[in-house]
């Protein structure tokens, strides 16, 4: 019963904080990604190729959540876009008040999209609002078509599941019809986009997508 | 403090049993939608043309949340679908177990579409899942465009705004484009309808958003 309690507090002053986020990101009109996985499912490999494809024309920012090292956040700075760590001390997932702390180091001003890299883990991310616009699920075809029925309230939140690693497809029996169709009856709006990070193919397609929700920002 | 408390256990308790509908819901193809409003929106108003237009081609039944009375059940059932009164005893919202409970009397087998009423509230109800696949926001152009700067957590939730009493706009300052851009900063996927459930303007457009919404449930 202690550990409920404990996470109930949390949760509710996670949604304050929360919103609190979410109106300095309307007000700067940056556009938000909470980007959520299992462990090695591919997010800070998918994040230096979004990087490195839009550094150009954006202004982007990367907010690295881990348990204990810096290694993903430097890995992100080396692509030149300011890359900022947080520590969780242990906790499986960022909570809002974690970001709302992290902005101070990070100005919002100018920027036109902000990524948040969430500690890998399928269960306690999905339950904190950080104030994101959109929720993204990385799923890599090497964990098994299952998961969205083991781990459902990940892919209700998500606006879009990126299936990863499709290039070893043809080495695993993952069903990618099955994970959809499982993944779309918890969500009637989830986007679905495979891509390879390591070899580049689909990216086109991930970073059309990021681009259309960023272009809903900017419409305002 | 205590009044947090025993929100963060209701809200805890709550998520549970709203994975527990939505398999319910996913298990037999219903479509489910939630509508909330303040009072007076003309929630019921819109339902009894939803079902009076629904009911030969598809099957439709209502769940109605209210403080204490039956009116809204007894309106509901005669134009010929089952109704369900749900009395929340004085709580200000509906909530998932309420719910689950409800679905005892009310056989999901074969249904179409199921319809559930919030208590007229802008607050709470926003806070509670249901299990339901969309939340839909009534807002009567009577009430004021400031409503989305003032509620954002139900703009953010909805996945769609239906302005009600649209007829009586000529008698209004309400500002539709700031309402939509308002409550559209709050949620990229926020579709807006205009309505009026008395006169029928405007009727079609939601009796599609709603078809197309159970079609990608059917699509399954």
């Amino acid at each position: 019963m202690h550990e409920v309690a404990v996470k109930e507090g949390l949760l509710a002053h996670n949604d304050e904080a929360a919103h609190h986020n979410r109106e300095h990101f309307i007000e700067h009109g940056v556009y938000v990604i909470n980007i959520m996985s299992a462990p090695g499912a591919g997010k800070t490999t998918l994040l230096e190729r979004t990087v490195d494809a839009f550094k150009r024309d954006y202004k982007v920012a990367v907010i690295e959540g881990d348990l204990q090292t810096n290694q993903d956040a430097e890995r992100i700075a080396k692509h030149g876009v300011p890359a900022l760590q947080i520590n969780t001390g242990g906790a499986c997932h960022l909570d809002a008040r974690m970001i709302h702390d992290a902005l101070d180091h990070l100005p919002l001003a100018g920027l036109d999209l902000l990524v948040i890299e969430n500690v890998g883990n399928l269960v306690c991310p999905a339950e904190f609002d950080l104030g994101e616009h959109d929720k993204v699920m990385l799923l890599s075809v090497t964990e098994g078509h299952d998961k969205p029925r083991k781990y459902p309230l990940m892919f209700h939140v998500a606006r879009a599941m990126v299936l990863n690693k499709v290039d070893l497809l043809p080495y695993t029996d993952f069903d990618v019809a099955k994970a959809t169709r499982d993944a779309k009856a918890y969500n009637l709006d989830l986007d679905v986009i495979q891509v390879s990070a390591r070899t580049g193919a689909g990216l086109e397609n991930w970073l059309t997508w990021l681009k259309a929700r960023m272009a809903r920002v900017k419409a305002r």
